[in-house]
């Protein structure tokens, strides 16, 4: 993703002493991620780092305050970032679902997408399909958390069936894999949701009952522990983002 | 991609025998491709499923009378379409890269992708990033093959520095790969634009030496000749498509 919801703010006239730092150090074995926190997309790739037991370092970057060798490096201010190191210097790669495909070939342990061609080509196109609930997520945290987002309830109808199809706890099968975890970052985030009105919540939560066990058991998983936030945290969160038009990033 | 362009159109109210043709029979062994004639994302499939020395057939929708079963099977109307055999029944895989990454994988038989996961990743971001150039030709030829846009002559910079510091025939070695195939479809269009103007295009040309070798090796190359169409084929094409505001897709 690019950093498109700073509007407000004129990079290119600031003056800090974050922007004026060095770069880190030439890696020697392990990964670095370039991360916002709070960021979905970088959670999704800490999620693979973690899952695939990846030896990695998260650097941290203030949006507002980027260092200029990051800007110089990377001109499309693309996050995340995963550096990676290489006989030949180190190497950058964007995307969040390139990292973490390449992060899944890189590391055999723990194989995350499926080993069937055709299972694997569906679950990318459920993952590009998650971008409505994505856009959904965008509109309705940006419209003062406004509840039954078309775009959300679809998305979510067509992941409920497709458990239900799939017959397994996970998309992935009796552990979550890839698809699972791409999607994840913004389901967290959903149960903010429930800070504003319980009731509505649960009522719409029935309504995709195997997506709701399916988000249960997430929140259990090992991996996903490790980076998560609770609802209240991302309330506060995107309620500030908002209130003091802050660039945020969903 | 959708048939997003035809606008002037009204699927729904179609009468017409090819709208009430029956589905084509279930498939044994071969593959089925779903495919509008001239259109570069097929064009894409086409030669992957050439590379790879796949067993199928092609069937040709003409997308101002898509048959009702094709609608009933794909309400988002996308193309192109696989169809494969399987034990449950013919699925179905949308999205030219992830249909092309399907056959890829499914056929190990003369690899497309690199072997290096890190260089594969690159290779998927260089496809991602060609969409420029796609977006370039649609301007393009929309605007009375207006020369020197922006988006084309940008995108063919960054492909003409990749091929030089690769220092290889094609971004794949010394044969073509996945990332060769994915961009071909457009550049052989990219030719037309010789029909009408030879030394504006000489001279564009010439500024891109490395990605014109190129594409003087790529015409040359079995699979593509397969499935090539000359230049002024195109440029009637287009210049049909714009005249009779028909749908048209690039």
């Amino acid at each position: 993703m690019y950093f498109r919801r700073v509007k407000s703010y004129d990079f290119a006239s600031l003056t800090c002493s974050n922007c004026r730092a060095s770069s880190p150090p030439r890696l020697t074995d392990k990964l670095r991620l370039y991360h916002v926190d709070m960021n979905p997309y970088g959670h999704r790739v800490l999620l693979i780092l973690e899952a695939k037991k990846a030896k990695y370092e998260v650097y941290r970057l203030d949006p507002l305050h980027l260092p200029e060798w990051f800007r110089v490096k990377n001109p499309r201010l693309k996050i995340p970032v995963l550096e990676i190191p290489t006989d030949q210097g180190d190497k950058f790669l964007f995307e969040s679902v390139v990292i973490c495909d390449y992060l899944d070939e890189k590391y055999p342990r723990n194989p995350l997408h499926s080993r069937d061609p055709y299972v694997k080509a569906q679950d990318r196109l459920l993952i590009e399909r998650f971008n409505e609930l994505i856009k959904g997520s965008l509109e309705c945290f940006d419209t003062n958390f406004a509840f039954g987002s078309e775009q959300i309830v679809q998305t979510l109808d067509i992941f409920e069936k497709e458990l239900a199809e799939r017959g397994t706890n996970y998309f992935g099968g009796n552990k979550p894999g890839m698809l699972d975890y791409m999607i994840w970052p913004w389901v967290e985030r959903l149960y903010l949701l429930r800070c504003i009105n319980e009731r509505k919540f649960d009522e719409k939560r029935s309504k995709f009952p195997n997506f709701a066990d399916w988000g249960d058991q997430m929140q259990l998983d090992e991996v996903v522990k490790k980076h998560a936030n609770s609802p209240s945290e991302y309330f506060e969160y995107y309620q500030n983002a908002r209130t003091h038009s802050m660039g945020y990033y969903l």
